[in-house]
């Protein structure tokens, strides 16, 4: 097959699609974004991605952008890396529904601390907004290692993409203000994919 | 098959998976939520979704949440009823894009009208949040009818489970202050769903 390009920028949650093309084994190139000059928001980009955000997937048949949607994509196409239960409807849908929750509720929670200027243009709005989101993000998290987090993977026995994408929201916890003593399962979790060489391939590619 | 039930509200997006167990034909009973005394956050249905929202689905192998997650496990169950390409993982992949979008950057910017307490805790930043709603929804809408509303479904010519969901969202659009002559597309897609037996039956059912 002819090799993908990935468009992401360092701390975001394109790292998840990152280390799951390494863990598909999948050939890609990388096209890291300047997000201190909004390189994002250049007509360039723009045009790979008109709603200005990573990730965005070139593949041979188009382009994909969004996290959940792009996670599956890459578990479809490489079926033999078993990184999501392809035949089983109701496990799948249980997956989805976590990186649903992911990108919809908990990234949520987390851009209101760097990212308030989209919902309000008040200065002290975004500062009301800033003031909350440890408490939304401790209530996400408990939430997560209360009711999801089996162990040792996300989804219990077989690591899935739903690792790379709940470790990379994880790593947020810490700059959100965040107790990580509440998570020792999430602890285990994080220190389980750093051992990865998928993790670490993805972590180099961007410290070149 | 046994019955499925859904828990859902009037007005809210579970009538997306509503209207999507009738387009598959799927045997459903419907278990509607009073918000007007926050029962969602009543202990009886946190037990049956800990993150106190609409919809959840009981299902005979167990309970599923999130809307993207649903209205591909529906689509996957009832084949037959050709809801979504899933033998392409490609234009699947465009299709879960577009639901990950509905969820994770449209409904959230239309939650800062009425849902602004799960971001701040000050009164002005929630007045501040609820100034920006009508503009913050016409960006997501101006996007959608330029770039994804191809005609006459959301993907084409094909329906699939990205209308429901449009459409659902779509219909808070008046209440959010959204000037709807900027839309013709949209309006004429509105027509076409509300035309469709499936969306009456689903309208109908809440009406009793």
């Amino acid at each position: 097959m002819t090799s993908w390009t990935l468009f992401l920028a360092p701390g975001t949650c394109a790292q998840a699609v990152h280390i799951t093309l390494h863990d598909a084994g999948a050939p890609h190139a990388l096209r890291v974004l300047d997000f201190s000059s909004a390189e994002q928001r250049s007509p360039a980009y723009l045009a790979v991605n008109p709603r200005g955000r990573v990730p965005a997937l070139i593949t041979e048949q188009g382009t994909l952008t969004e996290v959940p949607a792009l996670l599956l994509f890459i578990a479809q196409s490489f079926p033999a890396a078993k990184l999501a239960p392809l035949d089983d409807p109701f496990r799948l849908a249980q997956l989805q529904a976590f990186t649903s929750y992911l990108c919809s509720t908990v990234h949520v929670a987390h851009a209101h601390k760097r990212r308030g200027a989209r919902w309000v243009d008040d200065p002290g709005a975004i500062e009301a907004m800033q003031r909350k989101v440890a408490a939304n993000m401790t209530a996400c998290f408990d939430h997560i290692e209360a009711d999801v987090l089996k162990g040792p993977w996300a989804f219990g026995q077989d690591y899935t993409i739903a690792d790379p994408y709940l470790f990379t929201i994880g790593e947020w916890l810490e700059g959100d203000g965040v107790d990580m003593q509440r998570y020792p399962n999430l602890l285990a979790h994080r220190a389980r994919m750093l051992a990865r060489e998928s993790v670490q391939r993805a972590k180099a590619a961007l410290q070149q």
